[in-house]
């Protein structure tokens, strides 16, 4: 189970999809009838990991994980209809290659959806005596997968307990209020330091951003020089997150939605210590060089 | 579950303190009366990781994995024993700071361990409010973590078939021969790309390599400049997998224990389809700058 | 003929050791009687490249070049007194292990030296069969060598022109003021994108920040991950230039003074067209990811 | 004066036009009426800097550095002649956008070429407001600039001689024979580590490689997962030389000359001491990891 597709809003479809395939490096996969555009990561096996859909206001719709099979799905939502939470149903093919998907709203406010079973893209890598690429190197920023997104709204304590409890997540990283409430939690389902994170938000079903791997720093200087030669919006970085480790930079697509380009992170494991760090110190574990938060980080944008 | 430690045979021991402590960046941990010195690497929770135990032929006496706790420990030793393999126990305490551990010849001839317990190390990362390190920086090539480990052995097939299914692991990567059987095999319990690994060879229980994890390509070229400076044996690299895809570099200790540094590879999901290798294609699988295995991969030094 | 050594003032000199030492990498080659530390690079050929010197207020008292020889630098005693500047002489020994030195104050405000011998430094790189490093792998943020520094002062044109005209420099960047006057000049004896630079300022003779080298990218991060480790002071970074194109970070010493450290950076032939900048585009020009000047680029502390 | 262009003689032009431009990322500037084909790298500002002939046997025909002007070149022409050797000249526009070229035999039997004046090409760098890179990013191996050639020929002595004496080179760095000539040198006319390079061997006017300039170690890296991803023909690498401290990978065109892809190495200054190398330390001179020769460096290609 992994972090499976992102379905995002932009404001000009076309603007999206010069910004995810030029720039982030993405393929599109297809445009379908309903307006919604299909991309995925050279490096997925899966057929899409990200969904555009044009409207006129930026933000996520639904953040989807991947389960190992309709059967494992479908005990999740016993799990989940048993934790108290609501859960529709979207049918197979209402997404392209995609089967039944179970859809319900956690505690901050966002829609999760989780899936059994898509499609392998024919654009997936190669797997008899594979190369590192297939066919040509990477395009742009060279984003390897859909890595993780950081969401901010309401009530992180029910929503961390809900994703432990019902959905098998740890909790390798945390901040918290000097009340001991969480303010911020970094969440996984698997050895990568975080699937999922949430910021405390008065607001809810907000994005922070969404983010892509990278195979290390260099790439994320590689990433930076594309910013700005493509005249990027750029939030913050080149730099490296005290939580998690990662290296990273956060700038905007042209509908104002944040992205990530990250590398690195450390490999989390139940059974080690939890991270923890109090508010006098969170600059730094945000923003491991500057040392403090930017405006950007405590306003969301979409 | 993941790799804990590793037990080595060296010839000398000052000079393998020496070579894993300054070379590597290890910390010692403790030396103890029955002459077993322990170590771990900066970034990892356990008291200990390397074993090192003087003796007059190099080689591992022993590979072992942690479980999340006894009870999980417990629970594997049921699964082995009904799979068909004996099972030892080693007391508490045996090795310091250690719990119970069970202990099992797999078929390719080597000892496997399991333990549930294990001391936090007094140098274990920080966990409130946390640096990148703890302390100084890291010395020497800077190793993270013991990452895994190369076997060579016969059985490889029933090797495969007991870590799946006794043990949960995956594989997904594999090298077959032309009649079908596995010549080599990349197992996980993890989403690493490989918690150990089996090359077939006729004599049982031989060890390939121990590999520690660095941060990325850039840390692989310092260690290479270390491993000239100080005048290491060098095996071959830097280079690249194409199997893990990992960057490399095999190198040996004084007594002869080939090393690897490691950084990068791909995240693993059970999901994923199988990578295959034949072996008209096994040497760029292995070395992919070189695409030719060396002599010294065909042999093992110990 | 290239940067020769920095006399920079400092606060506290037991902290400024600790700094360039430790932090930076710098060896310490002597404390002499009139409290003055040498300190040099550990790629550096001549005996000492930075001079501490203890007061009450930080910045620099000399940037000083060396040229080829002795009458290399009474070649140019000759031309800059014929340029209309006031000349004087150290003599040898002013500074252990340093000929005679000429000294003048240029239209910017600055005291620039130039002297023509200067001991070997027994610290010095190895030249027969040499390794990358002498003995142990480089300190902290592993600076190579005294790169350039950049001054504020008034009356850029003069100062540019006195470059050019009696010293031999060229200058392959420039930013100009909208009626054509220098903001900043980047200017060079050498195939170095620059050896010296100058920001266009009221207050003659101050400093900017002086500047090392770093072998590339991978170092400036792990600069970086120091000067959080040791809580330095940041200014900016890790970003790149989009003058000389290098990448760099700016911090402070516990004086105040800035420090870059520094890599890349174009290679610069007098036959190449110059580069020119206008004050819209100013700020990528110096931060080429965050595209606009902080407020301490436009403020100089010491 | 620097490196001004190679003509180098390829067995199949589309081959050949294919690696350099898809592979190591040069621009195709022009094919012109006499077959020949003019190339540039991407941050070069002259007109072209390679040349490719298809004749049936791989090499090179000329190595040609660029004077200042043709004053320059002329002043070189009478030191050249009163020197001892012959001289000719070959008129403006035998090449396109070129003009007049001196050309003389060195004594190891290669045709050196100087050349005052080239046009600046449409594709050169920005030079107002200027990007890290104009319009697209680099292709493939992202060649930044022809960087050297190492020559093979007999008559070192001579040869250095002629260099220091005609042309003002020097020679940072040199590998000595027991009888104490050379058996190889390293030669500059700039700051760059070597400009050319020579290795003694007893048939005249051999080609080793001509190499192109990278950013860092990490770009080593991906231009041999390119190297791996098109088949290319790997000589050795990536490795680091003792030598200059390049970060390097050989590998061959499809003609069979050798490429090297190049990074790093020190700023060689005049006054610096020379580096020395005996027969023993060689190989770990030229390829610092391995600290053996291998086959190919003893025996020439083309």
């Amino acid at each position: 189970m992994r972090p499976g597709f992102a379905q995002l809003r932009v404001l000009d479809m076309d603007e999206a999809i010069e910004h995810y395939v030029e720039r982030l490096g993405l393929d599109l996969v297809s445009k379908e009838d309903d307006g919604r555009v299909y991309l995925k990561c050279f490096d997925e096996f899966g057929r899409h990991s990200i969904v555009l859909r044009e409207t006129d206001q930026a933000g996520i719709d639904v953040f989807a994980f991947k389960a190992e099979n309709d059967d494992a799905m479908d005990g999740f939502r016993k799990r989940i209809e048993d934790w108290g939470l609501e859960v529709d149903e979207v049918p197979a093919g209402e997404m392209p290659g995609t089967g039944r998907r179970i859809g319900f709203t956690i505690p901050s406010g966002h829609r999760i959806e989780i899936f059994g079973e898509m499609e392998l893209s024919d654009m997936a890598p190669e797997t008899v005596n594979p190369h590192i690429w297939k066919g040509e190197p990477p395009r742009g920023m060279k984003a390897q997968r859909l890595d993780h997104c950081l969401l901010y709204g309401p009530n992180l304590a029910e929503t961390q307990q809900f994703l432990i409890e019902a959905l098998d997540f740890h909790v390798p990283e945390l901040v918290k209020l000097p009340d001991g409430e969480p303010f911020a939690i970094w969440a996984t389902v698997s050895n990568k330091a975080h699937d999922i994170a949430f910021v405390a938000h008065e607001e809810p079903g907000k994005l922070h951003h969404i983010a892509f791997f990278l195979q290390d720093w260099a790439e994320i200087g590689h990433a930076a020089d594309i910013i700005t030669q493509y005249n990027l919006s750029l939030d913050l970085g080149p730099t490296r997150h005290g939580i998690t480790r990662g290296q990273t930079i956060y700038f905007f697509d042209p509908s104002g939605n944040r992205n990530e380009v990250f590398s690195g992170g450390y490999t989390a494991y139940k059974d080690h210590p939890q991270r923890t760090w109090d508010m006098e110190n969170v600059g730094r574990g945000i923003f491991y060089y500057e040392r403090k938060l930017n405006d950007a980080f405590l306003s969301v944008v979409s």
